[in-house]
């Protein structure tokens, strides 16, 4: 039945690159080059190159019904406004649904990144079937956005799903924004890295923060490296007091993990769902469904391009 | 224009007493004589007790168009199950819905009492007119409400809003439920008393738990006593966390704040605000209404009732 789906065209913007890629259902069938982003010196420059790969992608798929883009910072999905991308100059309040309606006479939409992996993983992915869910990338940073009652929740102001910035510490260390304790300072790449150096120098074999980036420090634990999986069960624990913040308030059925840590897998996904049990009454985690997510860095695309042929007949 | 507001009647079950009372809109206009909880063993002891007093009261006001009751616990707004209420016995599996609407015949709703009492301060309240709120009470215990794109949010299993729970200290005070650095914990009744008595000792003037209730310490702040002022800067601090916590994933654009607490005013909810905007983004606190709730005990009564008459002809 996959010949039934119609296409549609999801772009992901990277402050590395513009990803652009055709979609079906689940399926990223074709990608574009990549569109560098720093080499094209705000909007009037980058759309422009975007409408040329949008153009090129269209004349190999006719069929395509419709456009969707996921951007990193406040997106007014409703007006279509973008206001403000993270480190990407030049985006101040620009209608990038508007503007890309008009070049493809396409049905449009616009939506924040995070929240275009969510639907992405809902949709068609991990969490496909559960209606509350929370979507979370563990990196450099941490994100997060929200399924709420079978809809992408996105907040008063659009900014709904911020989970790296909640406080498991409030005396803790200092986030980015003023807010101590962030949970982002103690499950993201950084400091997962920082906790296995030391946790390999305690053990007397002492390792360099290269040689304990969470990829390498979960290939060590798939191993059956004591410290490695010593490593899995302390960051466990730290993303559980997040986690079950969360779940406390907003009383889920379903968490998504995506990122590099999702590769340690069982490692790290089991001390978590155990610590979350220890924290929490049964009627919060009994039914919760706690798993790595199915797409990887096409998760913005895929997301974007079936929200916009979900969401898009209706704007 | 009240006059043309249809009655119902509004069932608020404590785990003292069950309190009824017939309301018009936001006006609680006759309470029935409460009924001791623990008096009745049981729901086949209580519910009838309730029943006669629902009699007593449509005699009085035939025109009342419907029934809601509020309960402390996890309750199915659709089913109408009650599963255990909390405090109360013998309440395992009941289901109230059904069993009033058959005595009574007309649209009857059972839920939350929190809930209850958000969708009160929401619909006729301090929060009129915000679609994104949370509701707290600040009392013994620490519980809440959420109404999210303008309406009740109860989660997956019901038990959405349990701020009171989330943590601010993961090595922190450990709270009911296996949770380090529980949120209720740092500001519910007890620890603020606690907070006050060690405030008052180091300030060389120490008080009496019983005198450092947080109504006499608020009565105090509003003399312009230093120390009490000093006391609802802390926990102004502490709930502040809390509240960043839920404004970082669910971007809310109000809360409103109920139990004893609010009584300290603005003495309270002004460094509340302030430490919320040290530690966010101005995006997630601009448009934030902060305020005290309207409603006191009479809240889960007009709650209850609302629902029954909004959300009642609906099931």
């Amino acid at each position: 039945m996959l010949s039934d789906l119609p296409l549609a065209l999801g772009i992901d913007f990277g402050g590395t690159s513009v990803k652009l890629g055709v979609c079906q259902g689940a399926y990223l069938i074709e990608k574009a080059e990549p569109i560098p982003t720093k080499e094209f010196n705000g909007a009037n420059a980058l759309i422009p190159e975007i409408e040329k790969s949008i153009n090129l992608l269209r004349k190999k798929h006719p069929s395509i019904a419709a456009v969707g883009a996921g951007l990193p910072g406040f997106v007014n999905w409703e007006t279509g406004h973008v206001h403000a991308l993270t480190n990407v100059e030049g985006w101040e309040g620009v209608n990038l649904k508007s503007i890309l309606s008009k070049s493809t006479g396409l049905p449009c939409v616009v939506e924040n990144d995070a929240n275009a992996m969510t639907y992405a993983e809902w949709r068609y992915g991990a969490g496909r079937g559960r209606d509350y869910l929370l979507a979370m990338t563990l990196g450099t940073g941490v994100g997060g956005g929200l399924i709420l009652g079978g809809e992408l929740y996105r907040g008063a102001t659009y900014g709904a799903g911020e989970i790296g910035q909640i406080s498991i510490d409030y005396k803790g260390r200092l986030g980015g924004h003023g807010n101590m304790g962030a949970l982002e300072r103690y499950v993201g790449n950084g400091p997962v890295t920082e906790l296995a150096v030391e946790k390999y120098q305690a053990a007397g074999q002492p390792l360099s923060a290269e040689d304990c980036t969470p990829l390498k420090v979960a290939e060590r634990a798939h191993a059956s490296d004591a410290t490695a999986i010593d490593v899995w069960k302390e960051v466990g624990k730290r993303l559980a007091v997040g986690l079950a913040n969360v779940l406390w308030v907003m009383n889920l059925d379903c968490v998504v993990i995506g990122g590099g840590m999702a590769k340690a897998g069982e490692l790290f996904l089991g001390p978590l769902l155990k610590h979350l049990k220890t924290q929490m009454d049964e009627s919060f985690t009994d039914g919760l469904k706690l798993v790595p997510a199915q797409f990887g860095n096409e998760a913005g695309i895929i997301g974007a391009a079936a929200l916009a042929l979900d969401e898009g007949q209706k704007g």
